[in-house]
Order: structure tokens, then sequence, then C-alpha cells
């Protein structure tokens, strides 16, 4: 139940065969919903002509049935879902963006948050760019399409802007006859490929490759470009392009393993569930207590709940009820009305809890409102001691890789001592894993993470303009005239 | 992830002071959307006028926002979640259904199956009677109408009523003073009811009574009705009419303890959910395994898992994820799809299962389509051993009673004998909750259930049409003429 | 631009061939629409399956495309347009009313009044009925459902039921083998038949027929009942029982040739178009003027208008533009808004009027607002004079005959004398038809009118309870329990 | 009932009190609806902060109730109603454009079209631009957007810009704090001023000026500039720049005069509906006709029509009936269905066109298949002689300049000679409009036309690339890579 949003989920797709691209992208999106549920879309690529199918809103909303061409003769897409500021016309922000440049058409998507947009922006516009949207996808494009002109092929290009972007972005990228995948150099953000029939597919999670029956073939590395056209997916297999910025270290997003990935996906060679497993287990040898159950907050912490149980124990619990019927047409309660209807939502089964001395598991607690909602909810039905453990370290640190934690001056472990939060939260105990341990959830150690928002080691230079709030709904002034 | 589905949740409120009855009906239905899905409906009182909003659809379909008068003066509704057929008008029969008779306007919701309808049908349509809906309720409106005539209240009316009508029901009526709850002699479906500030409301489930912040205060009682008006809400509490028919003995369905309640709810002083870790418990002595793991079928297989594992002590795992994205207007994969994009839905985890002996549990097996297909899952995933546990007993007899348990012949276990069943599902081995078991689910035992689906036993005579499609999506083709 | 409004528009289909009666009806909704545009729909009977598909809007709302099943195999259809009272649940009262009896399923649809409506309710209530709706229509479909139950064919049951409704109907029934068409004794309402390859049609308006490629027959006639089925489809032709409700004198409602039908169409041998043309000529005659132009109030005023200009050699100009693009979704301009903006809906053309005497030609006056308002329009646009002629009488009684004439304290020539009534709408002269020339519009005397709102001259017995407000959108408060 | 469409309504409000000018905006556009039915959109300005709402569809789709901020803060709007292609992304191109550059933000509304965009368009995108759009508004942001950067204001920028395209547009632009109307150096599309309180609105047409109660000041010059921010509006009145481009000939769209404009609009001092009675009048004398009736098809022939019959002395009638009711969601007859179902949307009056001979006048004729379905309709009804006349001269030549008159080949005028479109019409006489009195139809000549569809003289250069179809639906496909 975390606070935190990321931005994005990705997919692509070339077959070779007939396979209906544009069904296999709606299924992906479904599976990949929980990465953003503000908007989505799907780019078709029909024999080098380009249309995109895209706007605000859930996979249900913007594609009712008969709003895609199912079935169509395409043999190549790609899809996005977004999180993302709601703004004035949240519409504009949706992605893939289509866009024509001299050598033609050119549709993007982007998962991640570079940290040089101001400067790059700025760069632009002193030569004349314009910008329809406030996405940093449209600064890639630009320089995408900049490099392009002077470089013989689009994956050179791409390979060029790299030098130029910094921070973080896993990509997909069509051109008429090309789909490119590409991921930063620091892998902040995961990319993987699977092969469906003589096809492929890429995919931000591993999910969305079961969803559309292809097998897991590898993740992209990071720094890597692989591109996939009519040739190289007849004969010589995708064409990987090792990017020399492939030297930087791997970083990748650790709250990808706690929170954003889904636990059926393996992520750079993590199981994501097992990785909760062991960070319930972690907790429970660094933050042991005496009780009588296990429960975790649902979804995202029950995962880590078991772990802590079976480390511990502690018998395992089903301690809420969360309403799966509750969207975005939900009409909350005002203000006046009764405190008691958060229930809605969450209910805790008192069976479970009454009585008893309960650890309650939670991926994180960024700036504690849900948790102290959640513990009055438990404390009402009736919990003798409750003993919190958050499966993220303390949030003390603004990230800059594309989740939105702000500002620390909003983060509860920053605002607080141990004490304090214990009091805020009303809890007996409190134990967060230690940001040594988070970076040993993997279950063998090849691949290195990011760790900025517990820690402050920034793998990546930290932008010019952090005061900026670039995902501010009010749009931009302008200077005078 | 069972195959059966009941018909409908019920909700009422009766408000002293100056609650917004709409807002806490619409909160309602959200809470008991999980008894039917097909379509819903607020019916508002505001000071003797009666008016109705209703739909086929989800709440958050039906109730977008500014679609009910929020905030008006109203100070009684009542409300219904509708799960049926889908028909050429479905939205004819959604409730509730509001009617003009002699004394006045009155709503009706419903929850249940009358057994003799068509017999009370046709007695009506030869007095000249006319049916707007294929549904029961219009019957019991009818009926109700006609003993108003002689009768010099409306709940005398109902009492006469009940002596007419056999079978399931739980209603609510809403006549333009008064409030009524009503309970069929067997009690076969649930409700309850609650104190909110000075007023009173009344759910199927005690999960609703959380959601709107009332207090539980007891069940309504088989063949009971409690009248509420603005003299009894001040004065002396609801009335309880104890009708005659209360001598027959209680069946509560006791596939309300197994699946179709939340399990956050409390049934006739029942815990859902300890019925459920009871149910997983008795399944591990009735029908132990050698295994590594014990996962559930999400969602309602889950407790039952717990309880299996608490028992055994074989560890409890996350076996899938399952899709929470995919409602009414998810476009099919077609035929022509790969088998594979069944994982759209539910996906296994594969650490979880792979080289694993696995128990898994699930709330029934009807007619064996899904329970196969699941099975595969696990397969694919790489589980070693299959342990297939109902915590239902063996299906072998039709419902009468508001499932839509039809026939015997379409029944799984019905069709084949165990070994067969192993076979068919591809399981290791299979166990079934015995039918003698299955009535001690509650943890104290103040009340009989209705077993008769796998006994045979039925508490009240069963219709003597049995065979007539009542639910037929075609309509009736007219007698000649 | 008339402020009354009637209630219905009706049409019927038998196919023998392979005509697609689901698309037929969706035209002939298009070409009946400015008689009722509040709600409409469609029954179909399919082999003797009846469904309906109906709701509350315009055709184009009600019937997106995909919304009904174009080409489905049925020989049968009855459609409705609807005007009528918005109230809570104005879906409630949309026709066709679908309803199922002891002899099978039957759909109606009822254009007029009934005026013996509130006796024959409260008798059916009596007797235990109970109603969905607020419309007469239910009532009908009562009274024949009782009679169907003693005689041995519906068209019998419909001949007793005229013996006992009194009022203006014309209607369409349906039931599982038959497609019945009925008009009252006196006319008030048009009806009439044509056929369409071998099968035949009925509608309430010619242009329905033209709409639909058929072929004008005849008119129904006051007190006949047309009856069509397999046999005589093929064989005999539509059989006619003429009612000895028959000798009743016919009735025509006057207000059709004036304003209700549309000019292309002719009812009861009279041409619309021609009938106004008449309107028109008469006034010149009654109220000449001296003048520079004659311009109609669009669209129902232009068709006198130009009669006005070529009886009187006064030459015809376009007055107005009428923004033909608002519809139910306009947003009205708020009260703190300019006055001005009324010129969104109705623009005068200043060049045809500036500094120029003007004959300003409308259907009728009734409140006197929309009156004043498009005077005051042109004397902003510069009119020199305004000599205001309207081609219907002075409203001086209320309808019960089915248009919204309510009571007579409302209307304008009721409560002013002329020369107040000039005063009011600031014109320098005012003339309306004369109550004996309106009977003058046929231009062959073959039938006989209702001019009750008039000249007080009721063709049948006014109903009992006039002051009931029979379409109040408050529904009625219930009587005490 | 013109075959030929233009590209769109302009509308600009500038208040200085506290008019809500997003309301103004919605009336205004619906105002402007006849000039563009495929989208439409509304840019506010509240304090600097531009937003923007729209989307494809008619007014009443893209802003239904609620939708757009009725009420707000904002001073400055633009407004844009769109015709155009369908595409795949209709959604794409509809306006106003609203971009971020280097100095801030701006938004553009656009009625025209460039002869030089390709060039334009290419020369940027071997400078690295990027385009969303296929519409020419964004070539002229770019170019606007290069120029700001080596000019001190907006305005200055605009007017180099107007240096460098070329062709016809007007334009609306709005900055943070200023609204600048843009007409091109002839004048090819109307655009006007006017005066509400202390603000100022401009309009593509006076119509919606009325619509919003301003009050008509003059017309925005071929070749001017005019800026209001906050500082003229209240000193000095909006400052006017007349461009050195002024020196063109004016050359206004003749065809505005005889269809695209609203018969109540005054366009470069033009009355419409007067210079359409004078077309009528010239037809009469060009092309006299021994006849009974003069008919007009509606909406756009009623003008002439009444021309006509006033200089020849033949009675004027009324024709036909138009349903006003159909819209873009109707669903078209198929074509199995008989022929006759097109008289849903136009159902011609038998009594006025039975036995007669008929002068049939028409705005236009341009591919012919109109016209001979409406004489066909005449000949169904018992016209005994049709003798049509069109109020254009014959279209000969292709339009550059922003109607969709393509290419000569498809030209009804330039296949055949005179003798061969009688027989193809099957009229008994034909005449159009002399290209010579066309240009009189204004009744006082202080202004040029544009007549090239006529001629073949057109004003400014033509396309290079001719054949190049702009408004293809298919994307353009990539070169290859």
């Amino acid at each position: 139940m975390s606070e935190i949003h990321e931005e994005c989920g990705l997919f692509g797709v070339y077959s070779k065969a007939n396979e209906d691209v544009a069904a296999l992208s709606y299924y992906a999106l479904y599976a990949l919903q929980h990465r953003g549920q503000e908007g989505c879309g799907i780019a078709l690529n029909d024999d080098g002509v380009i249309t995109v199918h895209k706007d605000s809103g859930l996979v249900r909303d913007v594609f009712p049935p008969g709003s895609i061409p199912l079935g169509s003769g395409s043999s190549m897409a790609i899809a996005h879902a977004r999180y993302g500021t709601t703004g004035n016309d949240p519409r504009t922000n949706v992605q893939p963006l289509v866009i024509t440049h001299r050598k033609g058409r050119m549709a993007l998507a982007h998962n991640g948050n570079l940290t040089n947009d101001a400067e790059l922006r700025e760069s632009l516009e002193m030569k004349g760019s314009i910008f329809h949207t406030t996405s940093d996808t449209e600064v890639i494009a630009y320089i995408i399409t900049k490099n392009r002109l002077s470089c013989t092929s689009i994956e050179q290009a791409i390979e060029k802007t790299m030098e130029e972007i910094a921070g973080a972005y896993s990509l997909m990228v069509m051109s008429s006859t090309k789909l490119i995948a590409v991921r930063d150099p620091w892998g902040f953000r995961p990319l993987c490929m699977g092969r469906l029939g003589d096809g492929y597919v890429f995919a931000s999670e591993s999910c969305a490759l079961d969803a559309v029956g292809a097998i897991f073939e590898r993740d992209v590395e990071p720094g890597e470009i692989v591109v996939i056209d009519s040739k190289t997916v007849s004969e010589t297999g995708p064409v990987s392009i090792k990017t020399h910025c492939k030297k930087e270290k791997s970083s990748l997003c650790v709250f990808e393993l706690i929170y954003f990935a889904r636990p059926d996906s393996i992520v750079d060679s993590i199981h994501i569930h097992s990785a909760r497993l062991r960070a319930g287990a972690f907790l429970a040898l660094e933050h042991p207590s005496q009780a009588d159950v296990v429960i975790g907050v649902p979804d995202s912490g029950l995962d880590a709940a078991i772990g802590y149980s079976r480390q511990s124990g502690i018998p395992y619990g089903l301690g809420f009820i969360k309403n799966k019927y509750i969207g975005r047409t939900f009409i909350q309660p005002s203000q006046s009305d009764r405190e008691d209807t958060v229930r809605i939502k969450l209910n805790p089964i008192v069976s479970t809890v009454k009585g008893k001395r309960v650890v309650l598991i939670d991926d994180s607690i960024v700036r504690g409102t849900t948790s102290k909602r959640i513990v009055r909810l438990l404390r009402e039905a009736g919990a003798k001691e409750i003993h919190f453990r958050s499966s993220a370290p303390k949030f003390l640190y603004p990230c800059y890789f594309g989740t939105d934690i702000d500002s620390s001056t909003d983060l509860f472990a920053y605002k607080y001592d141990d004490e304090q939060m214990c009091r805020q939260l009303d809890v007996d105990s409190l134990g967060f894993l230690s940001s040594e341990n988070v970076t040993k959830l993997a279950d063998h150690p090849c691949i290195g993470f990011c760790t900025a928002c517990f820690t402050g080691n920034y793998p990546c230079p930290e932008p010019l303009c952090k005061g900026k709030d670039k995902y501010s709904a009010k749009l931009p002034r302008s200077e005078e005239e």
C-alpha cells in the first residue's frame, strides 16, 4: 500500500508470423497496469505506417471493445502504461509519443526520468524547438532526431543520444522498419526480452511475457541497445550494441524489488517474490518481536509477511480485506462523513487480530499518513500490541530517477526520530529493513542497486535545478515578453 | 475462484439524524459488490417520495460522479447488488423494484429464490396480472400488494405473504414511511442489523456495516420481520415480528461460509475467515498429504490454505498473482490465440512451486474446467506433485435457493468417480471436505445449515417444475392465440 | 417555435420478406423524432420472442452504432418516440412497454392521453394491480390483459378494451404472432398505413413511410383496429375491425395541422404544408397589414409566412437563423450572463428587417415568453414596425388529449385582452387565426377536428379529476399506512 | 447542401472585466459550428497559465456539462472549430495547438491553408524539428518560435513569419500576456473584431459576436496584425500593425459568400444573406426560366431561391424538409437497403412540386452526386420540369487555400459539357452563375475576391508539390533507414 508511484510500464513486439500484435499489446498492458494507471497507449506499425491509440485512463477505459484494430496486419507494436501527474491536460503526456521527423515516423515509449532534462530542454529551445508535452520523452525524441540527421541509422543516433542524456531510461523505439529496446547505462529501470514464435517481445517485467505466452530469453543489459528488423529477425537474431556508456556500475532501483514489480516477475534474474520473502526474513532477524500473528498490508506487504512468519515462527494470518472494486471513479467520503468509512477500502479481519500481539508488515513508510490510518484500524479491531515493520529502509533522500519521492522535508523518517515515529503511528515497536541488507534481497549478487533514497549515494549526478518542481500540476507561466 | 454465483447483496438504512443515506448506500454497495456484479441500484425515500437509480453494471459504472443526489434530504434508502443472467434486456431485472399500488409506493430488494415462483406467477396471471420482469421479486410485490388490500399495515401484509411464498428470501422493503427487513423461515440467506447514530442499517453481510461506520447489533432471525418507522426509531426501537413460520429449522446456506461471504464478515455469529481456516484444518485432517508448500487459489482459497498449513505444518506460500484490473470490458483472447494467454488473469509464482510438492486449495470444484486450467498452470511452472483439496464437499445436487448450480448432469463430482477426477484434473491426489464436517465450520453450533447441494436433503419442498429453465436468456415464446 | 409539446410518434412493421425491421424502425424513429425527443425504443419480434431496446434520449443517443441487432431475423417491430416529463426516473416511462401476461408477451406503444386514466387505475389497484410506470399505457396493457382472459383473440380483447377507455389513443400492439394498429373513435392522433414490398408498415405520419421507402396506402380510421399476422399478410390482406365506437364524430387534433406534424406529411388526406399555407392566407385575409416583408419564426412559422406573403403580396423574407447544433446537452447561459446571448439559438438577419415594417408569423402564442423574446430580437435588429400573426387561434382552454397545455390560468390569451397583449409583446398589431377558419385548413372537408383548446368544446367527456397534476415531476406521496 | 468543406472557425476573447471567457468561447463555438464539425477546442489563459480542452467531435460532444471550467478566472481564451480529414488519429490535429517554446507558452488557432507548407516543413526537418501533427499550424508555430528568438516581441516574430509563409491564414495567437489576431495579406479567410464591455473579441464571422453579445467593430484587414494586452486594452485600444505584405490585392474567398458563411453574418462589410439574394437575382437574369415555383435545396440554397423568386416573379415555395436530427452517429442505410431511404435525410414536399415546373436552386455542383439524388427525389414527387440553377459558377480548378476541392478531374463541370451535365442530372435546363457576376455579389465594391476555383487565376503562387496528397488519411510511410 505504498504512497510511492513510479512512472511506467513498457512493451514492444516484433512478429514475423501472423501474430496479432495489437491484441498482444493489449494483454501486455493489462499485465503491466500496476506500473502505471493514469494513461496508456499502443502504437502499431503496419508495413511502415505508424498509428497510435492512446488516452488517459486504465486499459479497460482507453481500449473498450472495438477501439483497437485487433487482427490488423501490423507486424510491430510498442505500448506504454503511464503513471503521471494530473495537470490540466493529462492526455497530452500519454505515450507512446509518435512524431514525424526528417527520416520518417518514430514512436517512443519511456520509463524513467532524465536528470539533465532541464538543461537539454533549454538548449533545444534556444535552437527554436517547440514542445507539446512536459515529458522528457519529447526531449529524447528531439535528440535522436537531431543525431539522426548526421548518422546513418537510427540505432547510431540512439547510441549518440545516450552520451547526451543522463538519468533513468528504459526505452522502446519503433521506426518504420525497426523495433529497438534501450536501457540506460545504470540499468535503473528493468527491461527484458522474450521469444514469441519466430518473433520477439520486450517488456518492463517478465509477467507481461507470461501474459502473452512468450518465453523469457534474457534481460536487456544496462547500456545496451537491441535492434530488430526484418533481416535480423529471420537471420542473425537481434543485434546487440553494447554502448561504451556500458562501463557504468549497474544500479537497479531497489524499490523495484520491494514494491514496484509484480511478485511473479523475474527482474535481472531476481525472483521478486523470493526477494520479498527475504526482506521479511531479514526484518525478522533485524527486528524480532514477541507476537501472536504476522500480517501484511495487502497487497504489497503480503510477501514479506510470509517471509517474516517463516523466519520467526510466528503464525501468518490474513489481517485485512482490500476492496478490489474501488477505482478512479470512486467518490471519496466527504470530510463531514465519519472517519470510519475508511473501512470501505480496507477492513480488518477481527478474528485474526482481536486480543493479539500483531506484527504488521508494509512495504514502506513514506509520509506516514497511510500507516497511521492502518494502525488505527487494527487498534479499533482490538489488536493488543502492534509491531510495525517496513520492508523498505527509511526514506531520507529524494529520488531523481522516476519515482515521486519529492523532497526530504515531507518524509516521515526524515522529520521524526524513532521514538517520535512510534508515537505518531501509535505502535508498540517499529523496525525498518537496514540499508545494508536491502542490497542483499537478490538471492545471488550479480547486479548492483540504486539505494539513493535511503543512503543519498546517487549513482549519477543529481539534476542542477533540483528545486524546480518539474511535475507541477500548474503549467509553467511564461516569461515576460 | 468458484464457478458458482449467488444472487445479490442487500442494504437498507433508516436515519433519524442528518445522515446522507444516498452516500451510505453507495459505500455499502461497494462493500457488497462481491455478491452481485451484474447490476445495482439505490431507492431513496425523501419524505415519502420514493425514487430509484439503477442499471446493469458495477457500482462504479452505474453511479458515476454526479449520478446520485448525494447529500439529498432522504431519510431512508434500500440498495441492491445483483448477480443475474444476461438475457436481452438485463436492465429490466435490476433492483430495487419500485412499484405503485393501492396504498402508495413500495420499493423491494430481494436476495434468494422462490421455489413456488412458477405456481404463484401462473395464479396471478390467471387473475389478470401483467409482468414487466422475469424476476420473482415482482411476484413477491404482487402478493404483498394483494394482501395489503385486506390488511391494516404493510407488515401484516408481509407476514401473510410469508405463508404463501416458499424458498429462500432475504428482503428489504421500503414503503413511504417504513423500512422493513425480512428473512425467510429457513434463513437461507444472511441479513444483519446495525446501529448508525440514532438510526439503523441492514445488510446482507456485516462488512457493509463496517463500510458505513455502523455498529453490528444482531442478525435478523429466520422467519423474522423487523419494522422501523419514525415512531419506533425514536421511542421503542425496531419492532420485531416473529412470524409463526419461525418454527422452521434454520438452514443457512453453508456455501456462504465457504465462498459467498467476505472473509471479514460475521454471518449468524460465524466469523467467515475463521470458518474457512477451520475448513482448511478439517481438510488437513481428512486428507493429509506429504508436501512442501500449501497454496490457495486467489482469492477465495487463501483462507483455507492458511488453515491447512497451520494444521499440517506444511509451509504456506503465495502460489499465484491474480490480475485485479480485469473486468467486464476485458476482451477475451480469441480461440486462435495461444492457450498460454490464460496467464493474463492468473499467473503462477514459479519460485513458490518449481520442483515442489504442492497442496492446492480451492473453495470448490463445480464443472471442473477452471480447476483443470489452474492445475495445468502449476504443472507448466514446474510443480512436482499437486494435491488438490476442495474446501467444499462434492457438488451432487442442484440448488433451488438462489445459486446457479443448475443440474446434476453438469457437476464434475456427479459425472466422475474419484480416480477419474484425478485423471481429468491431472492431480496426484484429490480430497473434498466431507459433508459431515462442512456443518462444523461454525465455531459454535447455534444454527443449522442447508447442505442440499452436497446431500440432497432439501430443507423445503423442491419446485414442481424443476425442468423449466427459469433463467433462460431466451425469453419465453408466447402460446398461440 | 411552439411552447407546446405532444406525446409521441409511433411506428410498426410486419415484413413478409427479408426486410431488416430493426433498421427500418431506426430510420422511422429519425423521421418521427420531431414528435418526441425525451426517449425512444424499438421492440423486436423474432419468431415469437419479443425483446426491447429503449432509453431516455434522442434516437442518436439511445441507438449508437452497435446497439440494435441490425440485420436480425425479426419479422415484426414496433417503435416509439416519446415526449414526456422529466421526473426522477424518466427511463421508467419510455416505450414500447413490453409485458408478460397469461397468454404470452405483448409490446405496446401509445400516442395520446386517456381521460379516464385515474378511474381505471384506481379500479385496477383495488383488485391488486401494481404499477411500474406513471404512464397510461400500463393501464391499457392491464385492461387488454384482463379482457384477453375471457376473449378468444387479442384483437377481441382490444375491441372490448376500447369500450372501457376514453380519450386520445393511437396504439401499436405487437403480440407473439400479430401486429395490430388501433386508433381511438375520435381519431385525435394520426395513424397511417403503408405497403413495403409484401409487408405492411404503420406510422404516426406519412413522412416515416417515405423514410423507409414504403408506399402510403391509407389512414387507419377513427375507431378502427387493423390486424396483420402471417396468414393475413399473405392471403387476405390486413383485417379491419370497425368497432362500434366508430360512430363517434371524428375529431383530429387541429394542432397537428398547425404545428405537430411535419410539413411533408399527409395526415387524414390533408397535406400539412398546404394546410399551413392556407393558415397564412386566412391570416392575411383576417388580419391584413401594411408591411414591407413577411417573415416566419423558424421552423414552424415558415410555411404560414409563405402563405401570408402569397395572399398579401408582401415579399417573403428570411428573418432568422436558427442554430441547428443546439441540443439537450447545451449549457444554458447563466442568469448573470448578458441577455444578448439568446442570439445563440436564434439570430435575426439584420438586412431583412432593418428599417422595415415586418409581418412576423409564428405557429402560436401559449405563455407569451418566447414571443416576447423574438419580438425584442427584431426590435434590436432595427425593425420599424412589427405585426405579429399567430396561425393558431387564441389558446383559452386546457387540453386533455395529450398536449401539455395545462391550465387556462397560464395562457397568454386567457390572461390578457388584445390591447394588453400588444403591449406585453411590444408589437404594433396582433392577429390570431379565428377558430372558425382553423377548421378550414384542410383543402377538402372530409374530417372533423378537435378545437377544444380554442373553443372549450370537448369531443369526449373531460376527466373527473382535472386538478390532479398527472405528469408532475414529483412522484406521488403515498397515503399513510 | 454543398459537397465542399472548409477548414475552421476561429474565436478569441480578451476580457478586462469579469467575463466568463470559457463560457463565451463555448457559445461562440456553437455559432461557428457550421465552419467545422470534426473537432473543436478552447485554450484558456488564467494569469499567464495556458491550458487547453479539445477533442474530435461536435461542441456538444467535446464539451459535455462539467467539462470546461466555466466561471474560471481566465481573462483570455481562443477557440477553434475544425473541419478535417479523419485519418488514424484525428484527435492529434485538433486545435488550438498549445506549445511551449523558449519564451513561454503559446496557443494557436488557424483557419486556412499554407501553399508553401511542404517546403517549410522540409526545411524545418533538416534542422532537426519533429512534428506531432500533419497540420500546417504546427509549421506556423515553429516559424514564429524561431523568429521569436531574435525578435523583441511575439508580434514582431509574427510579422517576420508572415514574410515566410504563403497562402490562406487567419490566425488567433495567445501568449501568456497577449491576444493577437492575424489575417493573411490576401484576406482569403474572414476575421472580424468586436467589443464586449471593456474587452475585445475576434471571430471568423460576426454571427459569433452576436452569439456572445458583442458589438461588431470592424474586420481585421488583410495583412494586419491586431495585438491586445493588459495595457492596450485599458489605454490605447488594440495596436494594429499593418505589415508591408499589406500591399497584396485583397482576395476574399468568394465561396464564403455563396456557401461557407452563415446568412446572418456580415463579412468584410458584406451582408451574406443579401449577397445570396443577389446571387439568386443574377441567376434569374442570366438563366431565366418559365416555371411555376422556385425552391431551394435546404439550407444553403434557400436564400438564392428567394432572390430568384423576387427577380423572376415566380412564386417561392418550400420544396424539401431536411431532417435536423441526423448527425455523426447516424447509421447509414446499407447498400442492400432500398434506394428510397435517402428520404430519411431530405424529403420533398409533394404538394409544392407535383405537376409543377420547378426552378431548383442549390449553392453549387461539385461532383454532381448529391445533385443527381435531389433531382431524382423531385421527379419521384411528380415535378413536371426541373430547371437547375447553381449560385456558384462552374468549378473547374482545384483550391489550395483551405477548401477540399482537390483535383480538376473529379469536378462535374470539368468532366462534362453543358448538354452532358443536363443529361447526367436529368434536368430540363441548367444554369450556373457566371464568374463575372460572382464578384458582384457584394452590394458595394470595396474588396477583391479569389475566384481561382472558377477561373484558374490564383492570387498567390500555387504550391510546388500540388500532386502530394497532403490530407491523405494514410499517414506517410517513412523513408528507408
